[in-house]
């Protein structure tokens, strides 16, 4: 009989993390979910993701797969795992998994946002998850050339240069700009992204709303396929896995409604 | 001459904090602030505050004036002193304030907002913030009797014994229940709140919603003007204090609409 996989969506508060990924000084958000994984269920396990969130990077939702011969109860199983898990760290949701899902293969895209905050008051409640930015930036000009990265493109120029990916090839299927008060949400849904790329993109606009990259364009940053062309990478708590999607991708909008719905929280 | 008063705003997520008021132990928000303010202005400073909130309990604004003769910019103290509070204490303005101005002699009213979760999910972005409860909740219930607490009463029945207040006669101008997923806000604005007034309120609509209090009702209760006639204390991490009023009272729709514009976040 085969081993039985289990998915597991799970959300953090990177703040206190290396990132996503197992540490050898054990400091990744999984690293603290195996830990909790093998005390309830008393054997080592390792677990697959849907994505490596950098260290300091937000998850509202990650999916996650182990598998595991104990009989479990998936309530009984998230209970103690909320028990277990640092406050930082929340279980949603344990089910079993269909034989062939996979948290990475399995899925047909992600959402993330990138918040800032433009303002010059200290608000202790969103500090952890905003880029702070003062003074006012220009949103217009966000907004339009944010529409530039979406399609198919080689990202190279927006990408880590340590990337262990085999292609740099993404496509983004939209991209949206939500201002709410001092709050701007820039929000990006793709069929995947490589390292760095959401925070590359993101510094990128802002330096171009900056007035930075005179002369240039992001179609001639792409068309590089070099990272000294693309602008700089913006720093990491501003930014929140939000979504990764298996049955169908959501718009922008649809998304947004659902989060203000409260699936997840201060969207 | 007078010696100039100023008024300071600030916002602090109460967590780690035995409320506002200065503690033997350093423990007080009121100890973190007065030390900030003394470091920037070289000679000790007391400050005077809208409200004492209790150990835990949040402030979106909370408002002070302290008096010092030493010349300040706003601006630049607001910067100094953000820099010197720990993280979770934000100066939000700092202005020079007219010469009758006293932060509660001078307010017309409050806001706070109540804030449950009603789901079996961990959420690390929101646990701080709310009273976890399920199954879910009779919110039907907790909306008709709210408006019940509504007007002038003696509130004796839902106030802490050991209130020093005068006397226990309080205006509720509105209370609203506003539901969005899992998030239960309940809004409640008056002249002037009792110690742990709130949180007895909203402890006792949750029992009623419990179906505890069978054969009673909020009147009753509230004529006994005794607080074993009450319903018990909702836990502080769930209370914020989101507005004082000084030159008018908003309504709770309008300060709702004004809070999801980002004056606070999260709303």
């Amino acid at each position: 009989m085969e081993t039985p996989v289990y998915r597991l969506d799970l959300c953090y508060q990177g703040t206190h993390y290396q990132g996503w990924q197992s540490q050898p000084s054990e400091t990744g958000v999984q690293d603290r979910l195996e830990h909790a994984l093998a005390t309830f269920l008393r054997h080592p396990v390792r677990v697959t993701a849907s994505s490596r969130t950098d260290a300091g990077v937000h998850a509202e939702q990650q999916v996650v797969t182990f598998k595991t011969h104990v009989p479990i109860d998936p309530v009984r199983l998230s209970r103690a795992l909320n028990s277990l898990l640092p406050k930082d760290i929340g279980v949603l949701n344990v089910q079993v998994a269909k034989p062939d899902f996979h948290p990475i293969l399995s899925s047909l895209g992600k959402a993330y946002r990138y918040r800032l905050w433009q303002s010059e008051a200290k608000n202790p409640f969103v500090a952890p998850f905003v880029w702070k930015l003062h003074p006012r930036i220009d949103i217009a000009t966000i907004k339009r050339l944010a529409q530039e990265f979406v399609g198919t493109h080689d990202f190279t120029s927006f990408c880590a240069t340590d990337s262990s990916a085999k292609t740099r090839e993404r496509t983004i299927f939209e991209m949206r700009v939500e201002e709410r008060g001092p709050l701007v949400d820039i929000w990006i849904i793709g069929n995947g992204f490589l390292k760095q790329m959401v925070r590359a993109i993101v510094g990128t606009l802002i330096e171009f709303a900056d007035g930075k990259h005179q002369g240039t364009s992001i179609g001639a940053m792409l068309a590089a396929r070099d990272r000294k062309a693309g602008g700089s990478t913006a720093p990491a708590q501003g930014l929140s896995l939000v979504h990764v999607f298996y049955e169908r991708v959501m718009s922008c909008e649809e998304l947004i409604r659902e989060s203000s719905q409260g699936f997840t929280v201060g969207v």
